[in-house]
This record gives structure tokens, C-alpha cells and sequence, in this order.
């Protein structure tokens, strides 16, 4: 850990070295368990590379395999590591049988040049629940986190275009001091994944009125209106389903049952609605003409809502970050997801969520002592 | 309580008759309460009546005002009882306030003439808190049911083009008596309200997979396998947010406040989409030529996918039937929910709810016996 430590710090010139070569910041990818296999994924990180030269790539999986995948991109030489990984976590492989049996596998291999310091992120199209609990096995959880959250980001009316919403499914349960936590580590990764300064958070319930919903979502409620001022965060208390896709917050934050049926239902309404749109289209010779003159404007909606733009959830609360990407992501989702790792590699979020919940921590602690005097 | 029973008994023809002048279903409406006031209300209603010559109403509000609007539809002269009213529940009263001081509103003198058996339904756009805890207090929850659940029709691939979905908010909790409750009740719903013989009823969950989710969830599924076979229902196991606008069920079921997100992040996701679209469009001349020649499709697909045309969460498990309508609904809306509450009256669902709750209680009762003489 120390060694992860020592390659997050910001050097003399105030720029953050996350690297060993070349100033480079280094992102750990696992090139299998993906539905479009190793292809996509290398095609991925080319893309990438293309775009942006300052990073590097270890790479994991069969070494032969990749090295033929590799050596056709002539932006990948002298920028790829292939660590060599025979092993493969399938869909459909249970979470607790890749923890007992899994060392042999590419995401092993994948959070192994993350725990090890070689690396500030991994990313995997991999089996979410084999990559959550490989992860809190092997990178472990930030002290004062009790429960990691995955967090990803939602079209939304927001002039970013997008909301931060966790958990959406590392774990069903959460109670008020996970919700919290939840909504330190949204509002870190909206500060710096997002760049805005004061993220406002919203606590997800069936009402805004303060007495509606669950009782730990009212301690909830509690706790970090608490911690608002303190974290740097707007608090605007409890927001309802239709403020996911709106513009009254930045963050949403929720236990990873309700986060998951929710990003399901909102994904499933898109596709229904354009595959509809289609037929619409489709229903008479003129509104095929349309079709044709529309097809810029539809396209330029298509953009703005196209999942594999912002594609990768996020671990956040472990000793290091892991992005998940969609397993039929192709060459722009990966490389979508390998653009989201950099930004959070070089915000060094790790350590800045770590310091945040340590300071809510301490002053809990604080809070305790003053309690306790004043009794 | 037996009034009303008599009320829904079959006649001799074999008719429903469940009303007491000319042979016509009586339908309760609450004239007051909705964001649009009385007029739009009074407007549905003159609406229902000249599509369906069966349907006559018991409108509820203040006399005065009420007679003036309905004095100016012929289409309802001979149709309309009016009962005056003079309170009005407003929508950020509180239930408990409404409950212990409401019975001067017309919500309350709406669900009394369900309650003395005058009418079968009761059509309310007012406060659905309130509106919930008037009804389980006014109405009564039918023997068996621990948590009576709102259910809602759901746009989706299915043939019919909506899903039920159940509970959306009457509750936030639910255990697993509560969801095997819920998916017999949806069944009823669905076999009554959309004429499905079989259907196939889905427990929400964040995986498909047996072992994945709450402990709760796990124990409902096991209920309500075994319920299927006698409810007449085809049971498909666990079912995805994904799958609430998909076509693998008929009938999601879930507790209230996971039902509650989901609908409205479904509902937020498609008003955002529809927004982005109209945006699309107006971009450019040439796309606003295409928005011209599209217009037939895209009233076609807005009809299709139209909240109003599905106007009406459903209250079951009570004594009587009870239609949320939107708090927003126009005259179309409100028709919309009077067409609702007319075929559920129509199909006498709350004793059929009841029939069917009580043979489920019964032979969780006998195989509580059978293990019992096997122990």
C-alpha cells in the first residue's frame, strides 16, 4: 500500500506521477472476460492511445493472444505491458468461486498491478460481481468505509449532461452511516470526475417532505445535512425517481438495490422508446422521408444519451479504483472507460475519498467527545 | 358491508348489476383535490359518458359550483348525482390530519358512497397519502391482506403494450406474506383489468438468479411459486428493472418503495428523452422539415406511450376499489381513470381479490395442517 501511496503523490512541479515510464499515468486492463473478447479491447485502448498520449497500458490475458492484438496497432508500441494470464472470469462464474479459484485468471492478474502500485486504475468489462468481490478481497476497503458503492453517471438535464448516481449495486443493503459515506465519496467523484467545486447531493426517497420513506433514510437525512458544510457539499435533501434524469442535483445517493432496479428501469424505458421512434419511422413512406431528413438531429440525440459515452461504473471506498465497463462494450465503450480511468487517476481520487472520510470520521468522533462533555 | 355485496352480485341474465338506477355501473367521483379543480374533473366524466351509456356517477364537492358545471353538458343530464362537500383535501395536507379531520372533504364523502355500497369505485385525483389512509380507514383492508398495495399499468412490449406493476407507494415495506399478496392480487388485476387468462407475474430483484438479493425477496419466491399452480398464475421467477417495460411478465411485483423509484425514474427517462427530441428537431431548418413530415409518427408513438391514456393507480386489498387518478389529469386523463374504474366494476374485482386471497390463506392453512400430521 505504501508503494500505491508513494506513486499517487503530486510531484515538485504540482503534477500528479501516477507512473513509472515516462511520466506516463498508468491504467491496468483486463482484456478478457468481455462479451467481444480481447478484440474490442485492444481496438479500445488504441483508440485511446490515439487520443491521448499521456498513458500507458498493462495489459492482461493470454500473452500470445495479446501480443498478435497488440503488434497490429502501431500506436500501442512502446506503450502496452502484457502481463500473461491464462485464466478467465465467465459471465455466469459465482463471485465466491473466483475469490477461492480465480488466481490464474486476467482480473486477478488486473487488480494485482493496482494493489502493487504499477497502477492507479483498473478497468474490466469482466462479471460485475466477481470484479466487486475480487476487489474488496485484494485492494480492500478505505478505513471508515463499510461497504464500497458502485457509482455511475446518468443522462440528465444538468449542464454537464450527466448526474453521479451510487450505489447501483455492489451491495442491497444500507443503512444511514453507508448512505453517508455514499454521499462523501459521490460528492468527491463529482468534484473530480466532474470537476464541480461544490457538488450538490440528494438523498433518494418516495417524497420530499422529511417525515416520508424508510427510517434510516431519515438518520440519513440527518447525518449528512451534518456533514454538508464540513465536505464542501450542497445538501438539498431527499429527491424522488424523477430527479435522477433532472438537473435539482448532482449526485443521487441510494443503497445498491433501489440504485440497480432504478438504472435498469431507466435504461430499459430509453431502449423501448427508441426502438419504437423506429418504427415510427418506419410506419409510412413519408415518415421514412422523414426519417432520412431527421437523421442528423436523431443522431445528435442518440449522442447525447448513447450509453457507451460515459461508460463504466466506478468502485469507490476501495484502496484504489476499479472502472467497471459494460460487458458488450465495443472499441468506443472501452475506450470510453479507459478516458474515464485517466481523469480519475490523475485526480488522484483514491486518496482525496480517503481523506475525506477520515475527516467525517474524526469529527463524528469529535461530535461524540463534545456530546459527552455536555451530558 | 354486505349492502355492497349484494350491490356486485351477478343478475339474472347473468349481468353485473351493480347499481341501483336504470342498470347502470355507479362510479364515485371526487370532484375536488386535482390540480385542474372541478372543471376538468367535470369534464372527463361528460367525456365517459358519451363513449359508455353505462356508467353513471355520484360526484362529490361543493354543491353549488358543481351543479352550475354540470347543468352546461347535456350528456350528463340523468347521469350525475351530486353530493355536496364543502372541504377540500389539499395536496400537501398530511394523512393523519386528513384522517382525523376530513370528514367535511370530498374525498371522504367520495369513498363513504363506496363504503354504504351506493358505488363499486371511487375515482379520486387528490393527495394519494391521504387518499390511502381514508381508504384503509374508511374502506377496511379485505381479510387476509396485511398491506394493501397501489398498482399502475406500465408501457411495455407486451401485446397488450403495458405491464401491471405492484406496489408503487402505498407502503415503503414489504415482507414476503405482503409480496405473495401482491403478486395475487396483481394476478387478478391482470386477468380482470386486461383480460390475460394466465398471467405471468415477476418479483423484482437485482439479478435473475435464485440465490442473488434480500432475504425477503428470496423467501417471497419461494411463496410464490408454490401459490401459482392454485392462483392460476404462471410465476417467472425474478425479473430485472430492465424487464418493467420488456415483455417476459405481465405482473412486476415489489414493495413500495422500489416500485415508487422505478416509475418515476421510468417516467423522468421518458419526459427527458421526449424533451431532447422536440430539442432535436427545432436544431436546424432542415430538421424542422423533418419534424413536420414526422408528426403523424410521432403522435402515433406519443398516443402510444402516453401517460394519460393509462390514467389511474389502483388500490387493491380493500373493500371497495379505489383509482388514483393523476393529480395533473385533464379531461382525457380523467376519462381515462373512469374507464378503469368502470371494467374493474364491471368485473367485480374486489370479490374476486377477496375469493382469491382467502383460498390462498386457506391452503397455506392446510399445509400448515399437512405438515403438522406428517411431523
Amino acid at each position: 500500500m505504501s508503494d500505491a501511496q508513494s506513486q499517487t503523490l503530486a510531484g515538485p512541479t504540482g503534477e500528479v506521477d501516477t507512473s513509472s515510464s515516462k511520466g506516463r499515468i498508468i491504467i491496468s486492463i483486463d482484456a478478457m472476460g468481455g462479451d467481444r473478447g480481447p478484440n474490442a479491447v485492444v481496438a479500445g485502448i488504441a483508440k485511446s492511445a490515439k487520443k491521448n498520449p499521456a498513458i500507458g497500458f498493462i495489459l492482461h490475458g493470454p500473452s500470445s493472444d495479446l501480443k498478435r492484438l497488440v503488434s497490429r496497432r502501431k500506436v500501442l508500441r512502446g506503450r502496452v505491458e502484457i502481463r500473461d494470464a491464462e485464466g478467465v472470469v465467465r459471465m455466469d462464474d459465482k463471485p465466491s468461486q473466483v475469490v477461492r479459484h480465480g488466481k490464474d485468471t486476467s482480473m486477478w492478474s488486473c487488480l494485482e498491478s493496482v494493489r502493487n502500485g504499477e497502477a492507479t486504475v483498473a478497468v474490466s468489462c469482466g462479471n460485475t460481481g466477481a470484479l466487486m468481490a475480487l476487489s474488496m478481497i485484494r485492494l480492500r476497503k478505505i478505513p471508515g468505509v463499510n461497504r464500497p458503492a458502485i457509482a455511475v453517471l446518468w443522462p440528465s438535464r444538468n449542464p454537464s449532461g450527466f448526474n453521479v448516481m451510487l450505489d447501483v449495486g455492489a451491495d442491497v443493503r444500507a443503512d444511514e452511516e453507508d448512505l453517508l459515506q455514499y454521499a462523501l465519496m459521490g460528492a468527491s467523484y463529482a468534484r473530480n470526475g466532474m470537476k464541480l467545486d461544490r457538488p450538490r447531493i440528494g438523498l433518494l426517497n418516495v417524497g420530499t417532505e422529511e417525515n416520508k420513506g424508510r427510517a434510516e433514510l431519515k438518520a440519513a437525512h440527518d447525518l449528512i445535512e451534518k456533514a454538508a458544510p464540513g465536505a464542501q457539499f450542497d445538501f438539498v435533501g431527499f429527491v424522488e425517481g424523477g430527479d435522477i434524469p433532472g438537473d435539482v442535483c448532482d449526485v443521487i445517493v441510494t443503497d445498491g438495490f433501489t440504485g440497480n432496479v432504478a438504472i435498469k428501469t431507466g435504461e430499459g424505458t430509453a431502449k423501448l422508446i427508441g426502438d419504437l421512434l423506429k418504427e415510427a419511422f418506419k410506419f409510412s413512406p413519408l415518415s421514412r422521408i422523414a426519417a432520412l431528413l431527421a437523421l442528423t438531429s436523431m443522431r445528435r440525440l442518440q449522442k447525447r444519451i448513447d450509453p457507451r459515452r460515459v461508460n463504466g461504473g466506478v468502485f469507490l471506498g476501495l484502496n484504489g479504483t476499479v472502472v467497471k465497463s459494460h460487458g458488450s462494450a465495443d472499441a468506443t465503450g472501452v475506450a470510453a472507460a479507459v478516458k474515464l480511468a485517466f481523469q480519475l487517476a490523475q485526480q488522484d481520487l483514491t486518496n482525496k475519498i480517503k481523506a475525506r472520510v477520515a475527516s467525517a470520521t474524526q469529527s463524528e468522533e469529535d461530535d461524540a467527545e463534545d456530546n459527552k462533555v455536555a451530558e
